[in-house]
């Protein structure tokens, strides 16, 4: 009896190993692996995007000229600096705070509640989400490079990153209207890049050009003396950006913890390198063409664009899609460039055309390589999301340039912005 | 007897708690866990090797005189974008596709086939093949600087990376002829780096060196005029690639799903750096010894030279050989430097020392640390790989040559590239 | 009866499947999971660590004047791989032997020994403390520049990476009698930072400062003939610091194998980057308020004072309390060059305030907000260890100045030490 018991359990031992211990070796993650994965994926991810605010600071310091490169630097350490702080203080619950009764007393700081159940450590999401805010305020920067003054700027990125874009972001991510309504923006081509592009716009036409940027006649003013300082700094910048747009677009799937996350975040990091390589190659070949002489500038910042386009919908797309809807991207931004030349608005590194026009092509694009999304929609959200940040910065510059002034004087601005804002010359080489 | 067998089942569960959980617990890795880690190590080890993009970019703006480095860029961020293209196009199936019939046919993009079995996602492996074969033109991109038509070499890009490269490399990682033959070629010495500098080999002999690189006696001319633009340029590149060549050599242990894995890719970590060190440190003494002044240009190639040394087999080696073995490579790139001045042949970055040269030797030195290699074997891919890849590009720039051409106009290299190709100054520097 | 037992069994399965299997599901990670896990923290972290070599030589070439910008990138490309040699052949052992019997022929060259057991690869921790190493020398490079001789800098390298720093670093994370009294220096403001600045202050002061630097009344000489050679390259040299210091203060908490790990480290994240700005924000300020400019430089090092001072405690703190650790650290930063300035103590890049001075700030407020550490048991580790380092240091430059020589000719000065050390100039720009 006992020996036949014995077999029994024996077998049963066997029968675990052969049904049980297989399922399990093969196809199960458990959930605290899961939650490492997910958190793992959030922090490499998210250091990805935090370097993106050096490939901003790199790409705006050899775009604009010679006299206005220490402020943007100092524009650069400190919004990003700013935008930690703010997105600390109030953006996260400003965005994620909605489903809990509305922003009145919700201006307190994010705290920590992590559990093994809710997937991933709350402050790997924080650190992910505070990147995409700071990104936000990184491309209005050098819209407005050499004529703003440097405090009503910070004032400014404060604005944006601690209300402005949590606010709206919310809409969409924080689970209220605009996620509701059918919106699809994957990783945020209109949520972060519109976002800074439009708040852009609004500062540049307030702020008006450049002194000399534009003839009378409306034509450009000869491109030498607004020469950028280095184009190998423009160029490692567009590469450090798309270095981290891997982490952007990848960390958007915001989960790695089963074989389809990861399958997931791989076709996202090849739709998105395909949407860049799309972007300079149509950027090169009109350039090219259409003006004889190939635009390293044009093919720099179509690499942007065609990131920014991708970014809605990085995951859907065939490669072949994400290289044309990287290209039209690419275009975007050369004739976007021309536009808003046309228009005598003065965009010194060429932020609107890369962030806001390839952001809006590439949001309205989504339902075109994702079923589950409809153009109304995407319409509704662009509109919606543009249009309430265009207004509302349009104010807040507009209350600034009444009280604090925003514009440099013009001896400040004809001496450079390096020697009157930090006393600091940019280059000083010497041979 | 109900009470009996009770016991018996919980001793059971207490026997399988002892034997079989405990195993579960603390050797077991599934399969989809693994599936995971092996995904991400393709795609942390992929983003390193596609930063090295913008290493070479900054390695060779750095290196050319200060009128051809828009071009440079130029053609950095064009031919990253080529590949992407050209790989997702051609390239992965002409590497991939030889058992399954050759490659009449084969010429249809990738499409993912990611299974839990198949041990990773299919698109992160993609993406790391595809980041290999950028590597491999923008060794190209600096020998040529200075006097290469922009186009036709975008053209020698896409064939290169669609075609040649993919080509060669499927002999040995696409399970060819030559894996069969027994070569053993961990990283890329040879499949990436020396196909890299044969191609730029071909190139530099047919284009000729720079005007005036060469007095009629032979001697290289007086350095000042063909100073390097940016010594810090140089520096921060070397730097991104040391960085990247962590993902180059790592990832290529393929997998990081089990604990031996990682082990590995940790040894391969401490190897890629110390033959990196060993090369530098041999290039400083050796100039210092030989020249007088410690060549800070040497040193930096002398860091490429041995970490390109030390790629074939990074694996295997104990500490001391790595150091060794890189320390060769820093000295090859010395005195190949020197060798190629004799020939007069003008490479612009020293890029045919440190990853044709340094490869050849790094791949023949596979047998001393890998018992499972052979001389011979090795012998064979060195010369199998860099005959046809010179052969091949030797005829294709001849044909490029004769047709559409590939050098500047005097004229035009006189004014430099800068001006006349992408008519953007690269440093517009004013006080 | 048998089909008693079989229900039994049956019943068995269930119940294992119900308390056993999904225990095993939900919240257990397998011994090598976490292994791998540990092990991927190690290489991740330790890559980002890495590239702050990176960082160190942008922010350094950047911030000397244009005539010493070539040996300030040998000097860093140089120290990089003697550190890695030096921390193989000595360092490591010097550190961690202690415990098996003394100094005393433990100078062999570390070996792996790793075993699932251990919790991680060996070859992965060696990666991460070598780096950590190697950032130690970097801070001492930039005090220095300008005019010490490149040679014997070098070997100071080689002393203090394979000897000094592990000498004292072993007291603490090699198990040593400063661990059992009580310290706690969770990634090393005092055992990294601190040392380096130590280092660099014994140098200074038996280096002396550069030619003209002061005036005889002890106001330092106007600013323009020292000016920094390139605001931009310190910029991203400050900015990849800023993403190293994820890796640096993150790998330290030395596993990411559990739930509880991953949000350690994301907590890390949170607090190295909000004392970071809290630096570079109260730098701007003090310098708007009391210089009458906002001082690009002092924000710039504000975020390495920042940095610095979180360093020795960034998981326990609110993220407040890291924001005002770290504004402390970025004012530190300011009014310490001030102090250094008035001692006549030239400091090039400012490393010894926002190092030295820093580190002790953030290593003394450890007790803030880490009950279990005590003042009395911290203020012994930081004399301890600047005390030990200092006279240690001094020693050694002494020692090196009264045989070798450590200073450069007034000649060679004059000339900068480009031309005389490496003969070649940093930046050879020609419109």
């Amino acid at each position: 009896m006992f020996k036949i018991i014995t077999r029994i359990s024996l077998l049963t031992v066997g029968l675990l190993s052969w049904f049980i211990m297989p399922a399990a070796a093969e196809t199960t993650v458990s959930a605290e692996v899961g939650f490492i994965f997910n958190t793992f994926l959030f922090l490499v991810c998210g250091f990805l995007v935090m370097f993106m605010a050096a490939g901003f600071a790199m790409l705006e310091s050899g775009m604009v000229t010679s006299k206005s490169v220490s402020v943007i630097c100092a524009k650069n350490i400190g919004l990003f600096s700013i935008a930690g702080i703010m997105f600390w203080m109030f953006g996260y619950n400003v965005a994620y705070g909605i489903p809990e009764g509305g922003y009145i007393g919700k201006f307190i700081p994010w705290s920590d509640n992590s559990k093994i159940s809710t997937g991933y450590a709350d402050g790997s999401d924080w650190y992910f989400q505070m990147v995409f805010c700071a990104t936000t305020v990184s491309i209005v920067s050098g819209t407005l490079a050499e004529r703003i003054k440097l405090w009503p700027f910070f004032l400014f990125a404060a604005i944006l990153t601690g209300f402005l874009y949590p606010f709206v972001m919310g809409w969409q991510w924080g689970g209220g209207w605009l996620a509701a309504a059918g919106f699809n923006d994957f990783a945020g081509s209109t949520l972060v890049h519109s976002t800074g592009g439009a708040a852009a716009l609004a500062g540049a036409i307030l702020l008006g050009p450049r002194l000399g940027r534009f003839t009378k006649s409306g034509a450009p003013s000869p491109v030498k003396p607004f020469a950028a300082s280095s184009i190998p700094l423009v160029t490692i910048g567009v590469f450090i950006l798309w270095l981290g747009w891997f982490g952007f677009n990848g960390g958007s799937q915001l989960a790695m913890g089963t074989g389809n996350d990861a399958i997931a975040v791989s076709k996202i990091f090849i739709n998105t390198n395909l949407a860049a390589c799309g972007g300079v190659i149509a950027a090169a070949i009109v350039t090219r063409l259409n003006f004889g002489k190939t635009d390293v500038i044009q093919m720099l910042n179509g690499a942007i664009g065609g990131l920014v386009a991708v970014t809605a919908e990085p995951l859907m797309p065939s490669p072949l899609a994400a290289i044309l809807i990287g290209a039209v991207g690419g275009i975007i931004v050369v004739y976007g460039t021309k536009f808003l030349f046309a228009m005598k608005v003065d965009d010194v590194v060429g932020a609107i055309p890369a962030h806001l026009f390839a952001g809006i092509w590439g949001t309205l694009a989504v339902p075109i390589t994702n079923s589950g999304a409809n153009f109304g929609s995407q319409l509704l959200g662009v509109i919606a999301i543009n249009g309430t940040v265009f207004v509302i910065s349009l104010i807040v510059w507009a209350i600034m340039k009444n009280t604090m002034g925003i514009r440099l004087s013009k001896e400040a601005e004809t001496k450079g912005t390096d020697v009157t804002e930090t006393g600091v010359i940019a280059y000083a080489i010497r041979d």
